[in-house]
């Protein structure tokens, strides 16, 4: 059952698509005092959702902040990343969800301040709170999916491995490393562009010289089974003799200052204007621009920087440009040379800058800063509408920053994580708080995105992210190659990424049987096992679909783990390729999982189909059945 | 047996205090060539050692550098922190010990690029190589240990728990600290004093309005049972008229530029100076400048910022701002911007700066560069020799930066961590790799220094560091408060820290003798059972002493924790002040540890004294004993 209650709203989100009755009752279970929803934590309340938020699947203990932000380091203290997803459940004696329907800041102090204390601050008190109940955990979040809409589903083409490297930058380098996966006899679906294939980071272009003919291309590389995927950036460049921005700026589709004037900002491209995908002609425009791209043969995009995410603003920068001036070196102490530069470190993402501009939205013009997280959920929705229609099908499409709506036009990815051991058990449990949200197509940038990888690290990380339905290896630039050709001895990549495509038939079936039925892919142990006190502990297992667990190794030098069985299972083990079964009593199990093994378990006969090279070439006939 | 092997070393470090006779023969089981040692690692071989360094105990599979440094973000990608500890233990088909004797920059590739290769690098191809092999893990370590000579050790109140605040400004502040853990009836022994005690940041002065009579403080505290432990840092503030700064100016006691004037730096204070701890008459006479402060009664002082730690250096910033002025903000893109930007923060710790300084050793005039991992061993020494002289017995000291040979001068902490969940099982981890250097008065900043603190974080970490010989609460400047008394609900902290109160017959006397046997007082449990290859996996539990084992809960949110008991031993339990035992066999166990229980293993019995305010009231005759 949901209930709403509404605080003032000034925007509809977008993020609702049923219409539930106001209620005039208190929000029970919450304590509303002076703009604050409170709650008391009995001592066994565990806390889900949060989307892709850090820290845990177990939420409570910490305090987290909705604000969409690019920062790509995910240490333990965050309490933003890129998305904001404000659905809560809360399983103590009161069990029920809560979705905060805000479009600005939220905070979430969860036994931050106060152990046994929930405090939920919105920061301008304006908001739709529905309050969701139901028979189970699973039962709520259905509800709450039904409140909110259908997920994306992507093609089934999406469901293959991709590769991804800031720093691969001509169509040679892209060949080059299509031919080292083929040559390795690695499945392999797409390849993605990173910012280099533009020119000059402008949006909808194409550099002709490192891209001569990125149709003729794209076909070459479609031809071979590979589809390439490019990447969209928030921001375009302010460049007159640009169409893009002498379009947008004729029409004012671009964010506006307090002068009306465009807001100028800093992004890769330099200087830079803001689209305002709030104004539904500037969103329709925006997206209607894939066309150039969709004409070359391209079936799908990553949107980026979305957040949006701001390097400077033309404003902060000559502000912090006088300061320094103004400074006599001689004469500097310690921290007067660190505040001069935490002044340049603070232009990114400056909270005045959100301040500064403006959309015009249907319900007229509000200030960013007001409706910050909605921004990428808009940019998505934008090329989601403008993609169906181009190609009378949905493309495949996923996000950086995103607001819960967004989950029906596309997925997301974690973002700019680290090649970190911590970070496999991070994406792990980012996965069921995305799913809660809708977000059901995702997963976490396979290796590490930032900082150099290693070869077991990547071995781990793929052996989980082949149950990820989004299954992308991407770094950044300047940072040790990490294909899955780039550590030699390319047989222990080949045989995870094959059975990778094996699952597809079973991984796809639960991802479109996840959307249909409004249901999570990836769910903690203790959602299909409620009353079992140990599964509601274990944050480093999965359930995948219907019938799956997954129990990865994330530790360095680790050749074996713990793994609970919350009741009799058949392990799977892939080892050099082959498939071998054992039958595990409940409980628990100390399992050895030496490197390049990959282990999980279901409760049912599991069919895996025969590998093949890419989606295109599976036979979903051709399957054997494991496990009993 | 050691065998030595001499590289053209032009420094005697001061690490070894033992003749060895040089052999002439290969330095195997390392290949040499072209001045890189190599070794194949046969599948099973695991590598320990390299002191302070993070990413678990067994060190395989990542590259190290040892290069003092003074970073606060200890993430797993780090090579370097503060220490330099060149001493690894291989433990494989081959089964020996290796110590790098060499002051300035190397490298050790410990499988990071090939998966089974070692590969060490010296920056300067000058060094002694000292290869060491045994009958065990513990013989080899303990062979090394002659080597380097007998560890420091604490006078015994220093295994009391202290509280640290970089935010205490005021004897006021202190004061009150101390009257909030006696009215919480919190066991204390030490309060340490941060920057701020100094007058400008000035070592060996005192602000005389924050502290108008420390003596008097001083003896006041100490009447209470707390002893005051000040910091001093490396760097002298440059200001005429500041007899440290005029003498050591006029003695030409400090590090020299390439003209040979004093090198000047930015760090705390602003412009300042370096003592060139490696010149005898600079050391002795900066040693002897601690009598001031023991004048006033103080027995014991942490040194800081002793990597040295530069901020910036004159030239540095002078060329930075040249830059900065130069460019015009309008046609900045965001490559150059982030340029600046890196421009700035690159000043810290810059190469430049330590490759432009100098000191006068007793073998003539080095770059600093090429000793940078001898200033903190040095800075320790200097304080060491001149507090026994002046008090006639060691004192409390311990260290930021050091280097092997300063572990017979004091101790170390692990620097400037985070309140990570993360940060309990590092600083765990770390704890072998120090005892395996010498450094046994060891611990790490309990609640973490940087970031904020939570109550069950706090708990967590004290269960695990009542263990380590230095106990001290530390938290940054900003954070939230973080003292046993700050959360509300004192008991649990007062039950813990009571706890290590009663332990410390134990603990004091397991440090004594690995003092002077040249053992270890932390050992993974591989090192106690040689032949159980599962106990050679286990990287979240330690053999403390000669008979207890420790299993910390690192994990936010759990209750429970898998333990590995490689032989039966008795279970402690305390909780709620209370002790209980239980018999458990050897094996797996899932044992439930709520919070605010300690939970650990005795294969003997063991004596625990009566609760005590401080380490003075400890009755070592009235003791309990527990276990069988």
């Amino acid at each position: 059952m949901v209930k709403r209650y509404s605080f003032d709203p000034f925007i509809n989100t977008g993020a609702v698509v049923r219409e539930v009755p106001l209620s005039s009752s208190e929000p029970k279970p919450f304590s509303l005092s002076n703009g604050v929803f409170s709650l008391h934590m009995d001592e066994h309340m565990r806390i889900y959702g949060l989307g892709e938020s850090i820290r845990g699947i177990n939420k409570r203990g910490w305090i987290y902040e909705s604000w969409c932000s690019d920062d790509p380091f995910h240490t333990e203290e965050k309490r933003s990343l890129y998305g904001a997803h404000n659905f809560l459940l809360f399983d103590g004696e009161e069990r029920f969800g809560a979705f905060f329907d805000i479009p600005g800041r939220i905070t979430f102090d969860l036994g931050y301040t106060d152990s046994d204390t929930v405090v939920i601050t919105p920061e301008r008190f304006a908001l739709d709170l529905y309050i969701i109940t139901g028979e189970s955990l699973k039962a709520i979040v259905s509800e709450f999916r039904t409140l909110i809409g259908k997920s994306y589903l992507p093609p089934m083409w999406a469901m293959g491995y991709g590769q991804s490297r800031w720093g691969y930058v001509t169509e040679a380098d892209i060949r080059r490393c299509a031919d080292a996966y083929r040559d390795a006899r690695i499945p392999l679906d797409m390849l993605y562009l990173d910012i280099d294939y533009m020119d000059s980071f402008k949006d909808f272009t194409v550099n002709s010289e490192r891209f001569p003919d990125l149709g003729a291309f794209s076909a070459e590389m479609k031809e071979r089974g590979i589809r390439l995927i490019p990447i969209i950036d928030a921001a375009v460049k302010k460049e007159s003799g640009y169409d893009v921005y002498d379009e947008g700026h004729r029409e004012g589709y671009f964010c506006k200052d307090e002068q009306g004037e465009d807001f100028v900002v800093g992004v890769w491209p330099g200087m830079s204007v803001l689209p305002d995908f709030l104004n539904p002609q500037a969103s329709r425009w925006f997206g209607m621009k894939y066309k150039r791209l969709t004409d070359l043969g391209i079936e799908g995009f990553w949107n980026d920087m979305n957040e949006p995410a701001l390097f400077y603003s033309e404003k902060g920068l000559n502000n912090a440009y006088k300061e320094i001036k103004e400074l006599d070196s001689k004469r500097l102490d310690a921290l007067s040379f660190f505040g001069v530069r935490d002044t340049l470190v603070r232009l990114q993402n400056a909270e005045d800058d959100y301040k500064s501009f403006y959309h015009e939205t249907p319900e007229g013009r509000v200030r960013h800063y007001d409706v910050h997280n909605l921004y990428g959920y808009r940019m998505t929705e934008s090329a989601y509408n403008a993609l169906c229609e181009l190609r009378g099908e949905p493309p495949l499409l996923f996000s950086r920053a995103s607001y819960i709506g967004a989950h029906r036009c596309g997925g997301v990815w974690t973002g700019d994580n680290h090649s970190w051991w911590s970070h496999i058990l991070q994406s792990l449990q980012q996965m069921p708080g995305l799913n809660m949200c809708g977000f059901l197509y995702s997963g976490s940038d396979i290796g590490g995105f930032n900082g150099n990888c290693t070869r077991d690290l990547l071995i781990r990380w793929m052996s989980f992210a082949l149950f990820t339905p989004l299954m992308r290896n991407h770094a950044a630039f300047g940072t040790r190659s990490q294909e899955a050709f780039a550590f030699g001895d390319t047989e222990v990549f080949r045989h995870i990424i094959e059975l990778r495509y094996r699952l597809i038939p079973y991984l796809y079936r639960s991802l479109k049987e996840a959307v249909e039925r409004d249901e999570m892919y990836f769910r903690p142990l203790v959602f299909d096992y409620e009353d079992d006190e140990i599964a509601a502990t274990v944050e480093d297992q999965l359930m995948v679909g219907d019938r799956l667990m997954i129990a990865p190794v994330y530790r360095q030098n680790a050749a074996a783990r713990h793994i609970y069985l919350p009741e009799p299972m058949t392990q799977i083990r892939m080892h050099e390729g082959d498939i071998s079964t054992e039958e595990l009593n409940e409980g628990w199990h100390y399992v050895s999982v030496p490197l390049g093994d990959v282990v999980f378990y279901t409760k049912s006969p599991l069919e895996l189909a025969k590998p093949a090279r890419n989606v295109g070439e599976l036979n979903f006939d051709d399957t054997e059945t494991v496990g009993s």
